[in-house]
C-alpha cells in the first residue's frame, strides 16, 4: 500500500485521464480537434465546481451579514477599462520571431535567457533586444505591447465608438455598483460585496490543464473599509481566505502563503499575498488578498464624475474607501480539490477478493465538494431488489445529488464511486427485505452500517455538510 | 383594498424602480451612463436568479437519475457555428436611412408599414424596398443581412483564422459533448444532458427592461432519443415544463402555451411549443420545447466527421439519435417571477396603526425563490434584544439566507421585508427574555405564531422549500 507522490511526473496525466474518463472535465469542442485552453465541465465537474461556488457564497455571503452578493453583466462600459488602468497596462510584451514566425513573450525569454546565462552567455542580456529566436536563432521583432482584453462589437457597426471587450475581471463590476448597493442595501462600511463570474483574457501562454485558461471564473469578495482599518482588515481577510480551504479538506503541506515584494505589487496594490497550492506542476497560485487603498473608487471618481466620497457617520469623518480584496479562481480551487483528493492505493484496500487486487484510485474529496453524494447499489438485478432501490433513490435524490448503479459485482461498483469521491455507497441486499434496512459504507473508512429504510435520508443528511 | 391590474401601463416603472431602489436589478457601467441592454443584479436579485437556477438543476438534475449535467465554455471553436447554421443563417435583415443615418430591422419596418396601410398606403408593400424612412423619410439602403454572433479573436493575431465567437446558444455545447457525456456516465437513450450558461446575440432591438438583452442566461435540457419516441417525449416534456412554472407560483392566468405554426418552425425545428407569461408589456416567450430531429447530430457528424450513430442495444438498432430541446431564459423566469409576484395594497393590509394606512407593496414570491428566507428583528435596539436577535441569526444563517434589521418601528420593519418577498419575520421582543421564545409572522397570512428559540430554525426548515 502506497501513496502516490505529488511529484510524480506523470501524476498530472493521471488526473487528467480520470477527469475525461469519468466525466468530469472535457476539452472543449474535442471533436473539431479542441479549443486551445478552454474546457468543459462534464456532469460530475459540473457538480464539483458548483459546490466550491457553492460553498464559497455560503462562507461569503450567507453567513456573514455584512456582505452582500451582486452579479454584474461580463460586457460593460468600455471606459471602465480605461478607468482601471487595463487599457494602458493590462499587456504582455511580445516578440515574433521574423524568420519562423514564432510568437513570444518578451519577458519569458528574457527570463530563460539569463537561467541559460552561466553556461550559454557571455553576459548576462539586458533586454530582449539582445536575443534571437530560442526555436530558429532567426531575428527578433521589436518588442510591442499585447493588450490581453478580448475585445468586440456591439451594435451594428464595427467601429470604435461601438468597440466593447469581455471584462478581464470580475472586481470592476463590483466598484462601479458600490453605491447602488450600498444605498440599496443600506450597508455602512466596512462591508463587503461578493462575485462569482466568468472572466476573459487572452493569454499568450495559457497551459497547465484548467490552470491557466482564456475564460475563466473567479470568486471574489470585495471588503470597503475607512483607510485607517485597511491594515487591520487585510490580516483578517488573509487568515479567512487560509481557513476556507482548510476547512474543506486541503491538506496543509499542500498549501503556502506569500507576502508578494515591494518591487512585485501591481499598480493598485500597496499590499498583496498569495495563496498558493502545491499543484502537479509545481507551486501556484490559488487566490489572493490585495489592499488596494483608494485606487479603484478614486479613479472612477475621475473617469465617471461620480463622487464615491463615504460619510462616516459613527467615525465623524468623509473619506473614499479602501479596499481589501480577496480574490479566488473557481477553476483553479476545483482543480487544487481535485489534485488534492486524488489518492492511489496499490493492490487495493482489502484483498478479502481477487477482483479487489488491483490498483485503486480514491478520490478523498470534502463530503461537501463530492459530486454525489450517495449511490444506491441493489445486490442483484432481481425485480424485488431494483423496485426498493428505486424507491430509496427517488426518497434521498430530493435532499442531495444521488447515483444509481447495478451494473457488475458489489466491490467494482464500489471502486466506481471510490473513483469519483462518493462518500456513502447504500447497497440494498436481500436481507432488505426483510429487516426494511440497507447496508451504508463509509468511503473513507471503509467501515459499513445497518440503517434502517425509513432513517437512512436523516442518518446521512446528518454525515453530510451541505 | 385593491390589486394592481397586470395591464396598468406604469405598472412595469414600478416594478423597475423597486428593482433598483431595493437591490434587484440595477442598469449595468450606471455611472458611465450605462451599457444599452446591460442590467447587474444586485444583492437580492442575484438571490432571486441563483435561486430559480439552482430549483431548475433541483429538477432536472438533482431529481432525475436520466439527467446529467454539463458546463460548457462559452468561447467554440467557430466551425461548431458552421455546422450549427449559425454563420450562414442567424442574421437580421438591416437597412440604414441614406439621410438620418438611422438603423432598422427590415422586417420591423415592413410589419410596421403593413399594420399602417389602410389609412396611409394604396397597396400593401410587398418588400422593405418599397418602404422610405418612418424617422425623416429619408431614402433607404439595399436590406443586408447582419449576424448577430459577437465576434472576436483569439491569441495575438487578428486574422480570420483567429476569429471566434461568444456562443450565441449554450445548445451546441451539449451537443458535440453527446458523446463524451454518454460514455463517461454510461447512459443509455433516452437520457438527458442539462446545462445553465450565458450566451450573447447581438440584438439590433433590445428592450423590455432584463427581457431581451444582448447578454443573458439560459438553462436548457437537451433529451436525447430514439426517432420514434420523439413525439411521445416532446409530449412529456411540454406538461413537465408547464407545470415547474406552475409549482414556483407562477398564476396559471399568467402561463399560456403556443405550439408553432409550421411557417414559423426554426431551420432545425420539427415541432416547437412556446411558454408564454403575461408580462405587464405583453405575452412574451419565456421558453420553449422543440423537436430538433437529428438536425444537430447529423451536422456535427457531416462538419467534424466524428459520427454520432448510437446503437441502442435494447430496440436492437442504430440511429443518429433525436433531441428533444427544453429551453428557458433564466433572466425571463426570475423577470417572470418578479413580475407576478408584485402585489399593491392600497391604505396597506391593517389599519391598526397610523403609520399603515399608506400603500403597501409584497412580493408574494414562492418562498423557495425568496432572496431572504427570514428576517430578524429585536423589538428594539437594547443591548439585550439584539444580542439574543444576532444570536439567532448565527443560528440561523448556516440553513438559509437571513437578513437582520433594527432600524425604525416593527410595522415599517414588516413592510420593508414585504417589498422584498421575505417570508418569515421573527421578532425578538421583551418577553422573549423570559420564555426564550419568538413571534414568526407569516408574509402571506400576517399570522405570528410564537415559537422557541430552540425550535425556530427546524421550524422554519420544514415550512421552507429548499
Amino acid at each position: 500500500m502506497s501513496k502516490a507522490k505529488k511529484s510524480e511526473p506523470e501524476l498530472m496525466d493521471k488526473i487528467i485521464s480520470l477527469a475525461k474518463r469519468r466525466g468530469f472535465i472535457f476539452p472543449s469542442s474535442e471533436i473539431y480537434g479542441g479549443l486551445n485552453s478552454c474546457y468543459d465541465y462534464g456532469p460530475l465537474g459540473v457538480e464539483l465546481k458548483n459546490n466550491v461556488k457553492r460553498l464559497w457564497w455560503k462562507t461569503m455571503v450567507q453567513e456573514n451579514a455584512d456582505i452582500v452578493g451582486l452579479d454584474s453583466s461580463i460586457l460593460m462600459h468600455p471606459k471602465i477599462w480605461e478607468a482601471s488602468g487595463h487599457i494602458a497596462s493590462f499587456t504582455d510584451p511580445l516578440v515574433d520571431c521574423k524568420k519562423c514566425r514564432k510568437r513570444f513573450r518578451a519577458d519569458h525569454l528574457l527570463e530563460a535567457a539569463r537561467a541559460l546565462k552561466p553556461q550559454y552567455l557571455k553576459e548576462e542580456p539586458k533586454d530582449v533586444s539582445e536575443l534571437k529566436c530560442p526555436e530558429c536563432a532567426g531575428d527578433l521583432t521589436a518588442k510591442r505591447d499585447f493588450n490581453l482584453m478580448f475585445k468586440t462589437f456591439m451594435g451594428a457597426v464595427e467601429d470604435t465608438a461601438s468597440q466593447i471587450y469581455l471584462r478581464p475581471e470580475t472586481a470592476q463590476g463590483i466598484y462601479v455598483n458600490f453605491e447602488n448597493v450600498q444605498q440599496s442595501m443600506r450597508k455602512k462600511i466596512p462591508f463587503g460585496i461578493a462575485q462569482i463570474g466568468k472572466a476573459f483574457r487572452n493569454e499568450i501562454t495559457p497551459g497547465n490543464y484548467t490552470f491557466r485558461t482564456r475564460e475563466f471564473e473567479q470568486m471574489e469578495m470585495q471588503w470597503f473599509v475607512n483607510p485607517k482599518e485597511a491594515d487591520h482588515w487585510f490580516e483578517v481577510w488573509k487568515e479567512r481566505r487560509k481557513n476556507w480551504y482548510l476547512a474543506l479538506g486541503i491538506k496543509a503541506d499542500n498549501l503556502r502563503f506569500r507576502p508578494h515584494a515591494k518591487d512585485e505589487l501591481a499598480h493598485y496594490a500597496k499590499a498583496a499575498f498569495d495563496v498558493e497550492y502545491n499543484f502537479p506542476f509545481g507551486w501556484k497560485e490559488l487566490g489572493g488578498i490585495h489592499n488596494r487603498g483608494d485606487w479603484d473608487l478614486s479613479r472612477h471618481t475621475k473617469f465617471s464624475g461620480h463622487d464615491f466620497t463615504y460619510r462616516d457617520e459613527a467615525a465623524g469623518e468623509s473619506f473614499i474607501p479602501w479596499i481589501i480584496e480577496t480574490s479566488a479562481g473557481a477553476d483553479r480551487a476545483a482543480l487544487a480539490f481535485l489534485c488534492d483528493a486524488y489518492t492511489e492505493i496499490d493492490g487495493g484496500r482489502t484483498t478479502t477478493t481477487e477482483s479487489n487486487k488491483e490498483m485503486e484510485v480514491v478520490l478523498r474529496l470534502h463530503p461537501a465538494l463530492a459530486p454525489i453524494k450517495a449511490a444506491v447499489l441493489p445486490l442483484s438485478k432481481k425485480p424485488e431488489l431494483t423496485k426498493v432501490a428505486e424507491d430509496l433513490l427517488v426518497k434521498l435524490s430530493p435532499h442531495f445529488m444521488t447515483a444509481y448503479d447495478e451494473v457488475s459485482s458489489i466491490g467494482r461498483r464500489y471502486r466506481r464511486q471510490d473513483e469519483i469521491g462518493t462518500p456513502y455507497c447504500i447497497t440494498v441486499d436481500f436481507e432488505t427485505l426483510q429487516d426494511q434496512a440497507v447496508t451504508v459504507r463509509d468511503r473513507d473508512t471503509m467501515k459499513q452500517e445497518r440503517i434502517s429504510l425509513a432513517e437512512v435520508a436523516k442518518y446521512l443528511q446528518d454525515k453530510l455538510v451541505l
